[in-house]
């Protein structure tokens, strides 16, 4: 059976002033009407039913998630003690996977991702599932549209095969996020993909993985395995799960893998990374305003426009990200995007904590 | 005795989204922590008490500034039954005064201005009225910092004297808002001031030189001369008024006016005539961020920010102007600041009264 496991736990900053701790970007409704989290969840159907569906989250928003995903069960909901990045995440909810079906293959899902064709999405997923049934690793891979330096690569042999009209990619290695020249070069030669973090794995073949790979995890992951359904599991988690390393799939897993199969992505894919990625997947004006909400908007060009429940006027200016929420407005310049980090960590220097 | 008729008639659209069709800019506290209004009534004291102060303004906000002026008399605030410009508005006020005190002098002060130094700001009044005492004309004169293209200007012969320390010129003619080849020459030339729009007179020199100056008036002004403390009062002004020519006391009387006396202001005054202007007036930080409220601005220079009840967030944009208000926002490059204007008349055409 394909199970889904949707990767929920961040806390990101680039979204301030609508993300804040207790909101971060996947439980916003960055580009529709309803979370990222739900249009994430939302995309697996009918393929993936709820019942087959895992999110992992941080203890803090559990709560939150079970209201807002109703129709998935509550024990799919796992709360990470801890922060800890995406290897030992999908490492514990691949256990659960396991004990409930052995032989399941499941994708690991970002919860903040944009993908607005669900339909062709499914068919990708379905290709991904018989190259993992394999015993292969898989990811799928998103064709470069410029030199981008803020994702990381995926080195590929050449075309491997067409399966159902999807392109298949042997893939090399993975490749950090590169220099411009170097990012160019990937575009030109064809052979790279970007890595969109969304993977594929037989859930047997993952953990075996998994050992190899991260042999300080085993005794850990053994433990709670043992534990799961027992009394004594939320204790066992608590104990062993902060003393996992904070290491990437990526990095932990998939840069040592080998016969990594790399699916083409065909359909439109973005990982919203900041204000300025709505430039590309909102509907703009004449003008080249992305605007959404009440605006109104006189000899302005160019700009990222999020306005809440009040109207946002704009007179004159270019290249600004202007987004409004309940108690915080925000006017940055549209290259700065990245940089709104760093106006997130002034207001906690400043005592402005409740902001954050 | 002294008097002051203060002209808060305005509907200013220019500090539009605070600036409301039911909050005009007098009736808003842009520059301190009470409303321009009360402002310009508490800098009269002690030399003009609440008793002698008229206040005239719009019918529709005549309710409004009672409440904020409780200790001035509830008959000195008298409504307009139409918007006219300041000659109509100040002939009615001289009639009141007349009416109670045939001996009067008074002031005639926007309500709109701003004056830090309210000591000094007396002490030129004084002086003007001891001026006007003598049958003239007197209005205060600017100095002018800047070859400024947006105010009037009053050209004068050269100073005639000094009173208390205050220099007095003999005023020549009044000069519509020049071009900037002009102001420059205004400037360089030392004799010619910005024209304040406040002026002083003797009430029964004042009414005279109305009837000489808009004799079409005369008719009407008697009529309603002739109701003031009747049943009939309200009635026929509300016949009369509104068949006034709507013709500023600077184009109706003062152009026209002999025997002009300039006071030469030593005080610092301001029109705050956009948004723009509160650059001038706000103690600004050392990247020149003129900013009030709460905010936080990262990487970015020149800006005028006004937050009402929300965090105003900055980052890496120079030369705006960021306003915030209850129900909506306004982001305008700051030389765009006069153009507001504009955008207030798109609200109207797009449906969108709400926010007028």
């Amino acid at each position: 059976m394909i199970w889904a496991v949707v990767m929920a736990g961040g806390s990101g900053t680039r979204f301030w002033p609508l993300s804040r701790s207790e909101r971060p970007k996947q439980l916003l409704p960055i580009t529709g009407k309803r979370t990222m989290l739900e249009e994430t969840v939302a995309r697996l159907s009918p393929l993936i039913p709820a019942e087959r569906i895992l999110i992992v989250t941080q203890r803090s928003h559990q709560r939150q998630i079970r209201k807002i995903l109703k129709h998935v069960p509550a024990k799919n909901i796992l709360a990470e003690p801890c922060p800890r990045s995406t290897a030992p995440c999908l490492a514990l909810a691949a256990l659960h996977i396991a004990k409930r079906d052995p032989s399941a293959v499941f994708a690991a899902l970002p919860a903040d991702h944009l993908i607005s064709n669900a339909p062709l999405f499914r068919h990708h997923l379905k290709v991904a599932c018989s190259q993992a049934a394999k015993g292969r690793h898989v990811v799928f891979g998103i064709p470069p549209s410029v030199p981008h330096t803020g994702y990381g690569y995926i080195a590929c042999r050449g075309k491997a095969g067409v399966s159902r009209g999807i392109e298949l990619y042997d893939g090399l290695r993975f490749v950090e996020k590169p220099s411009l020249r170097k990012a160019k070069a990937f575009l030109k030669s064809g052979k790279y993909f970007w890595n969109s973090g969304m993977f594929v794995w037989e859930v047997s073949f993952f953990l075996r993985s998994m050992q190899k790979a991260l042999p300080q995890m085993s005794r850990g992951l053994a433990a709670i395995k043992d534990s799961l359904g027992t009394t004594k599991e939320q204790q066992v988690l608590n104990r062993i799960f902060p003393s996992f390393p904070n290491i990437s799939i990526d990095y932990g897993l998939m840069e040592k893998a080998a016969g990594l199969c790399v699916v083409k992505a065909k359909f439109e894919w973005s990982d919203v990374g900041s204000w300025q990625e709505l430039e590309k997947i909102t509907s703009s004006d004449r003008d080249g305003n992305a605007a959404s909400g009440k605006t109104l908007i006189l000899d302005s060009r160019g700009n990222v426009v999020k306005s809440g429940k009040r109207l946002i006027a704009l007179l004159g200016v270019d290249n600004l990200i202007v987004v409004d929420s309940e108690d915080a407005l925000l006017v940055a310049r549209k290259d700065r995007a990245q940089d709104i980090r760093k106006l997130v960590d002034e207001l906690g220097r400043r005592n402005m904590r409740q902001y954050l």
